[in-house]
C-alpha cells in the first residue's frame, strides 16, 4: 500500500487498480442519498484534488459524514477511473482514517466560499490551503528553483552576500537598522550596522575573481509607502558578470526572463491554467507573445521624446533628466509599445554613482526593462570600472573615499568592465501570474505597521 | 574566436587547435630565456589555471614581459595540447590585450606566497582570488544547487520564510531588533521587531497546507561569542513534512546528506581534488565512508550512559538531563564512534516547547545529527501536533499563548503529526571540505565586532 502524492495521481504516474495511501486534507464532501459520500481531498502537491468514494460499509461512516473542510484524514483505497466527467481518477476507499477534526467548523476561516485576497492575509499562516495562494506558492518556487537551474547550467556561481553591512550601497535614507537589546547604540559590530538594500557591491567583488556570480534572497526597504508593490523585505535576484557590458546585460536578462516563461509555461501547467480559469484567460497567450517576440530596445532620450509629446496625460511633467515615474512606464508598456521594452542610457544624475559614464558624460550606461501593468521589474547597468571616474562621482555625491577602500580596491587591481542587474522577483511573478498586489505573492509579506505572524 | 571559460577547456569540451578567445587574470609570470613568456591564467570557472605561451613576435610583447599577479588580460589564441607534463593543454596566443594593471604591485594583497586564512579575512573582498576560497566558493554554490535540486525531485516546495519577525520562536535572548533611523522606537512595524532565529514556526504553517516544505536562507544570532564555529549570520536549510515522525527525519536528513557526499565527490572532483592536495588526503574516503554506512543511530539515554564512563575526560560532567556540549559531541563522534550519529529523544527541559512529548512524559521525539570534529549539523524533532499538550508546554516555559495565535490554528483545524529538521549550511560544508573556521567558508562572515566589507 503505497503512499503517494495526489500529484502522482495527476502526472500519470500510478497504476489503475493500484492499492494506494493518500494523507492529505479534506477540500469538501457531498453526501449521497445512495448511502455513500464523496469526500474531495488535497494534499497541497497539485491544484487537483482528488475524489474520494466513501461507502456505507466503512466501519466508521458516521465518523465520516461528520467531517467538513479542512480535517486530517488518511486513505486507503484503490485507484479507479472516474464515471463522472469532471475528473479522470477517483479512489474507491477501504479505510478512512480520521487525523485531525476541525473545532468550531464555523469558525474555520478557510471555509469553501471565495475569499477576498486582503482577507487572507489577514489569516497568512492558514491561506496556503485555499487554491489561489496554493498556486502561487507552487509556482514561486518553481521560478526560483528554475532560475537557480538556469545560471548552474550557465556557469554562475551562487554567492551568499551579506544581509547585515555596513556600507550604505546607494547612499538610501531608508535603511533598517540593527542593535541588541542591551546595546540599542547600534554597536554589536562597533559600527553602525543596517539590513542590505543590495549585494551588488559584494557582488562584485566574486565577479572579479569568479567571472560569473549571482546573489539571490531578500533585501530590505525601510520606506513608508504602502502600495501594492512595495514590501519592506522582498526577493531580489541580482547577477554580475565580468567583462561584460551595457549590451551583454540587456541580452542576458531578456534570454533569462524568456527561458522563466517557457519553463513556466510547460511545468506549470495545471497552476497557469487555474490563473488563466480564475484570474486572466489571456496569461498563456501573453507569456508566448513575450517569448516570440524580441523586447523593444530604446534609449531614455528615446523614452523621454514619446513621453513629452503626451505630458499633458501625466501628472508629473515629463522632461530630460527627470525620473521615469510609474504613470511614464505604464504609458510607455501598456500604451505605446504593448510589450516590455528596455530603456538604455539614463542620464548620470537620477542614477548611482557605480554606474558606468558613457562618453556624452551626461549619461551612464545603465537599464530598466519594464513591464506591462507591473513596471519596472529589473534594473541593472555597466559599473565603472576606471577608478578615476569612479573617484569623481564618489565626490560628486559626497561619498567618503575611504568608506569605500574595498570597492575602489577592484580598480586598482586588475579591473574589468563588468554589468550585473538586479530583478525584483515579486513583481516578476506579479506580472506572469496576473496578480497585482504583491503581498499576495511572498508567504509573510513585510509592511509599515505589519509584520504580524 | 569563440570566447569559452577555461572550465570548457579542462573539461574537454574544446577541440584541439580551436581559436578561441578567454578573459581572466594573471595568477604567475615566468619569462623564458628563449624569447617567451608564459602566462599561468584563471577566470574562477576551475581551479585549474590554463598556461599561454606568448611569443617575443606579439606587438605589445614589452607590455606583457610587465604583467605582473592580477592584471586582467584578454587572449586570443590556439588551444594546443602541451609538451609539459604538468598540463594537458595550453593556449598559443595570437594576441594579448591587457585590460587592466595592478597599481603599485608590491602592495597587492593576494600575492603568488601563501597567505592565512586570517589575513585573507582581512582582505574579504579580494580572496575570492586566491585558489582556496575560489574552491570553496564553488563547492559551497554546488552544494547549495544541489539542496535545491534534490528537494525539487523529492517533491519538496521552497517557501521563503520571512526574515523580520515580532516572534521569538525558541524564546531566544540573542536577537538583532530592528529600527529606522527617525524612530528607534522599534516601531515601524508597530511591534518589536527583529531578525529570525529560525523559520520553522512560519514553514510548519505551508506543510501544513502542502505537506513538504523547506526554507534555505540566513539565520541571525545576536550571540556575543567569538569560535570558530559561530558566525551572527548563518544560512540554515530547514525542512518540515506532514504526516511523519521522528523515524521519518532519521531517515530523510540521512539521505539528503549521503546524496550532497556523493553529488559533491562526483561533481565538484577537481576542487574536492585542491582539498585532498592542500588541506586533508582523507576528504573523499571520509565521505565515501560516510556514504556507505548506515549512520550511528541511538537514544540521548544510551549517549548520557557511554559519556557518564567518561566523565574524568570532561570539564563539563555529564547526567541525565544535561546538555551534550561540543567536547562531549566530539568524544561520541570522534572517539567511540568515529562516524556520523544521530541522537534521538532527549529530555524535555533542555529542548524547545514545540517538540512532541513521547509517551514517557520526560522526554520529546528529537533528533541531532553529530559530525566528527564539526560537532551538531542537524537538529530537528517531530512536532507537537497536540493543542492541549502544546497549551502545556506554552505555559511551563512562561510563553503567552495568544502570541502563538497562529501557531496554535494549526492544531485547530484539521491537525496532522508533522516533524522537520534544520541544517547548519557552513557547518556542513566544514565536515565536507575540512576547513575548521566557518568565517571561510561564507563570503562576508559577520561576527561580534566585525561586520566589515
Amino acid at each position: 500500500m503505497k503512499k503517494i502524492s495526489i500529484k502522482d495521481i495527476w502526472n500519470n504516474k500510478i497504476k489503475i487498480n493500484s492499492l494506494i495511501t493518500i494523507k492529505g486534507w479534506i477540500k469538501s464532501k457531498r453526501n449521497s442519498k445512495l448511502g455513500f459520500s464523496f469526500l474531495s481531498v488535497y494534499d497541497g502537491s497539485h491544484i487537483n484534488n482528488i475524489q474520494i468514494i466513501a461507502k456505507k460499509k466503512i466501519s466508521n461512516y458516521n465518523d465520516i459524514l461528520n467531517l467538513t473542510t479542512g480535517c486530517s484524514v488518511e486513505i486507503k483505497g484503490k485507484l479507479i477511473l472516474s464515471i463522472g466527467k469532471k475528473q479522470k481518477y477517483e479512489i474507491n476507499a477501504n479505510t478512512i482514517k480520521i487525523i485531525g477534526w476541525v473545532y468550531k467548523k464555523e469558525s474555520y476561516p478557510i471555509s469553501l466560499k471565495k475569499h477576498s485576497n486582503s482577507f487572507l492575509r489577514s489569516v497568512a499562516h492558514l491561506r496556503p490551503r485555499t487554491n489561489l495562494i496554493s498556486v502561487i506558492s507552487r509556482i514561486r518556487h518553481f521560478l526560483s528553483y528554475e532560475i537557480h537551474s538556469y545560471l548552474n547550467d550557465n556557469g554562475y556561481y551562487l554567492i551568499n552576500t551579506p544581509l547585515i553591512t555596513t556600507l550604505n550601497t546607494e547612499g538610501s535614507g531608508d535603511l533598517f537598522y540593527i542593535n541588541t537589546k542591551k546595546d540599542n547604540k547600534n554597536n554589536f559590530f562597533q559600527k553602525k550596522a543596517f539590513l542590505t538594500v543590495s549585494g551588488q557591491l559584494h557582488l562584485e567583488t566574486y565577479a572579479c575573481a569568479l567571472s560569473k556570480v549571482y546573489t539571490f534572497g531578500p533585501t530590505f526597504r525601510a520606506e513608508n509607502s504602502n502600495t501594492r508593490k512595495h514590501l519592506s523585505e522582498f526577493w531580489m535576484l541580482e547577477l554580475e558578470k565580468s567583462f561584460s557590458n551595457l549590451k551583454n546585460i540587456n541580452i542576458i536578462s531578456e534570454k533569462l526572463i524568456k527561458h522563466l516563461f517557457k519553463k513556466v509555461i510547460e511545468k506549470c501547467d495545471s497552476d497557469i491554467n487555474f490563473l488563466s480559469n480564475n484570474i486572466n484567460c489571456n496569461i498563456v497567450k501573453k507569456l508566448k507573445k513575450d517569448i516570440n517576440s524580441e523586447f523593444i530596445k530604446i534609449n531614455y532620450s528615446e523614452a523621454i521624446e514619446i513621453l513629452y509629446k503626451k505630458n499633458k496625460l501625466f501628472n508629473r511633467k515629463i522632461f530630460w533628466g527627470s525620473e521615469i515615474y510609474k504613470e511614464h512606464e505604464i504609458y510607455l508598456t501598456n500604451n505605446y509599445f504593448n510589450c516590455p521594452i528596455i530603456i538604455n542610457n539614463y542620464p548620470k544624475k537620477i542614477k548611482a554613482f557605480y554606474m558606468r559614464l558613457n562618453d556624452d558624460n551626461k549619461t551612464v550606461a545603465a537599464m530598466d526593462i519594464l513591464f506591462p501593468n507591473v513596471g519596472e521589474i529589473i534594473g541593472g547597468s555597466q559599473r565603472e570600472e576606471r577608478l578615476n571616474i569612479l573617484d569623481l562621482k564618489l565626490k560628486e555625491m559626497n561619498f567618503k573615499k575611504k568608506d569605500y577602500w574595498w570597492y575602489r580596491d577592484l580598480r586598482k587591481y586588475g579591473t574589468v568592465p563588468h554589468s550585473g542587474f538586479g530583478l525584483g522577483f515579486e513583481r516578476l511573478i506579479s506580472y506572469i501570474t496576473g496578480i497585482k498586489n504583491i503581498k499576495d505573492l511572498i508567504p509573510f509579506p513585510r509592511t509599515p505597521k505589519s509584520a504580524y505572524f
